[in-house]
């Protein structure tokens, strides 16, 4: 296993149990299997959660999944039950990797990146932000043997109705959308409590200098000073945009409110 | 803008204007408006799509954000208008950008990665990948100013519900599901059409060897050598996955088929 952030300048210089023991106690933890743990921390290393990954706001493990490989080619997969297209990952393989993984983060999660997954949501970012940390699972090829999923109730979450070549780029997405709701990850909390979904709306249009670009014009409303009507204009065009956009969000929204989904109110 | 990808052992040994004159011509092509160039090619730079990359059936370009800041400290962003948290990407700077993408990939798809945005499909994945490639816009901080969205009539496109510190890994799990769907990248064309949403099901579960694994057995119809039995099951399993997980694509799947939504057929 490979610790990314704080810890990862003596690392290389350590054998991997020490590594292990090096880990920092008490801190929000990803643990990502993988075939291919060259891909992180990619754009998480970046910027905030960069930043923060090398304060130590929070760690990030690989657990490479071809260290678990049966015989003297390591192998993970293996043709589909049944036949069909492509190859399975093993579950002998995955389970002895899964072991691993539990056994260092104990009570954490378990997430397959999977598109039959459960749709991932800012609330379960929430959820997941306030928790010890999750070990994620990156399929490849045809993705897991039902029977590890079913042997170490897997849960399956789906960043959208679309597939990808590996669970990599989805566990990336999973854990930026979780760690930046860590406290102090993003600096001013603020930002985070008027985005997307925070009210179960779209966030509202932003405008910035200059007020006058290519013959377009910041809204008059938002140089006035007025903040509460400021605030009102937000809120309205934050409610237009999610009544145009995301239907389904709307009647959720309303709902939350105790309005009638079917009102037909001019926004 | 940095070219990555077949040409990209010369690239580096060349100046940047004749960089632009390498490019293939004709090939499918991704080009990332960005602030973190170097979050790019990252997990797309490995397995399949590397491959693909290297073999030039996709090219890949950056567009650093940075490079058409103004003045001497290149400023991108200022604060929002009518106040709030954050900063705000400024419309003339990334105009500047916009332009110089748009002249060397005329025609592309101009998407903006936003949670305001229609959700990514798979359908749309295929069609993007049947084009001539994507303009894709990474947003940091509070985002774009609206102007800007509504000048270069940029489409806005949501990965999910939630929300990410930036456009990157968003811009990443778009190429990667648009670049695996063009021809030979994949190489068994196979997997793509048996594939989640492929026909409008979830997929159905794998097994592979061992046939007995933990004390769990692979289900026997899928050892049996029936093709059309295990064919018929796959599909059982594959309709009872999406009635039972995802009640929406179910009703959908119903309608694509002329059946009745409100059927209760045991599955």
């Amino acid at each position: 296993m490979r610790s990314l952030g704080r810890k990862s300048i003596q690392a290389s210089l350590q054998p991997r149990d020490l590594m292990a023991e090096k880990r920092l106690k008490g801190v929000w933890t990803a643990q990502v299997v993988t075939l291919f743990p060259e891909a992180f921390p990619g754009t998480l290393g970046l910027s905030l959660t960069g930043r923060a990954l090398k304060d130590g706001l929070w760690q990030l493990e690989t657990v490479p999944l071809r260290e678990f490989g049966d015989g003297k080619h390591r192998n993970v997969d293996d043709t589909p039950a049944g036949g069909g297209a492509g190859m399975v990952l093993r579950p002998d393989v995955m389970a002895s990797a899964l072991d691993a993984a539990q056994s260092r983060l104990p009570g954490a999660p378990l997430l397959y990146l999977s598109p039959r997954g459960k749709p991932f949501t800012q609330a379960r970012a929430r959820a997941l932000a306030e928790g010890p940390g999750m070990t994620l699972i990156c399929g490849r090829f045809e993705g897991l043997d039902q029977r590890v999923i079913d042997a170490y109730e897997v849960e399956e979450v789906s960043l959208g109705d679309f597939v990808l070549t590996g669970g990599e780029i989805a566990a990336q997405a999973l854990i930026d959308a979780s760690v930046r709701l860590i406290p102090r990850v993003l600096g001013n909390q603020e930002s985070v409590e008027e985005e997307s979904f925070s009210h179960g709306l779209l966030e509202h249009p932003q405008y910035t200098k200059p007020a006058v670009w290519n013959g377009r014009a910041i809204p008059e409303i938002l140089l006035s000073g007025h903040h509460a009507k400021i605030t009102d204009w937000q809120r309205v065009q934050a409610e237009r945009l999610t009544k145009e956009r995301r239907p389904d969000l709307w009647r959720a929204y309303l709902r939350a409110q105790n309005r009638d989904p079917d009102e037909d109110q001019e926004l």
